[in-house]
């Protein structure tokens, strides 16, 4: 995937995490894309908005995307690098592709997803990056609840 | 943990596996005790009941917990080998100890858990192993499915 196309996807992703931050939430935002390119799926944190420790953005956006056969092809949208958990996703459903918003704030297991055949692309988005950089200064408290580092 | 106390709170995970396959489903539960020994949520897969491919039985579990300041001390039972997507979560909330009814259908991501400093106790539990053997046998389709080998 040329990174252009992943900007343009990156877009629905950034705007999830935005309204993730309107909604008092965790500002990570993810987007399941099909084969052909089609979205199947939107999504973003949900920790505090449904108090569902469960809702990591890239799980939010699988499960809008419903039950499917196979997610050969797919590309998972993400503004924020994949923690294990949403890391652990991708490669057992075998998502193809995972764009990466930014990894600065955050290092998740990309590098890991990488070495077992997933095709990855980190943009280092500026926008990205300041979001959860504001956030975690604003809440660390409900930054580290999120990634387990209570 | 010894494996008695081990075998003792896998009869709830494995209640809620039957209870799955009563419904149609995935017949894979688990729960999640506290480190004081608490039951702090049980869950089972959902793919067919709810429709929801993220509902696996670990991340049911997880869920019905609740939002949790930190997973130090805490034990996930599974009547199953979790899969990378459950090992994933396990790693990242640093859930401390997994309980693995059977890995003989299935083996997901326990070994890389144990590699990881998470306490690993591996049953081998006959009534689990036969759950998923005649699951597997009458529903290949659906269990392909649910571990993304569509």
């Amino acid at each position: 995937m040329d990174r252009e196309q992943a900007r343009r996807r990156l877009g629905i992703a950034l705007d999830e995490a935005r309204a993730g931050l309107r909604e008092g939430g965790v500002p990570v935002g993810a987007a399941l894309y099909g084969a052909d390119g089609a979205l199947l799926g939107r999504g973003r944190n949900r920790r505090v908005q449904d108090g569902d420790p469960s809702a990591h953005a890239e799980t939010d956006a699988f499960r809008a995307a419903g039950r499917q056969r196979s997610y050969r092809g797919t590309t998972m949208v993400t503004t924020l690098s994949p923690c294990w958990y949403c890391s652990g996703l991708v490669r057992q459903f075998g998502i193809s592709r995972v764009v990466v918003g930014e990894a600065r704030t955050f290092r998740g297991g990309h590098d890991w997803l990488a070495e077992h055949g997933v095709e990855v692309v980190v943009l280092d988005d500026p926008a990205c990056a300041a979001l959860m950089r504001e956030f975690i200064a604003a809440r660390p408290d409900l930054w580290n609840e999120d990634i387990g580092h209570g």
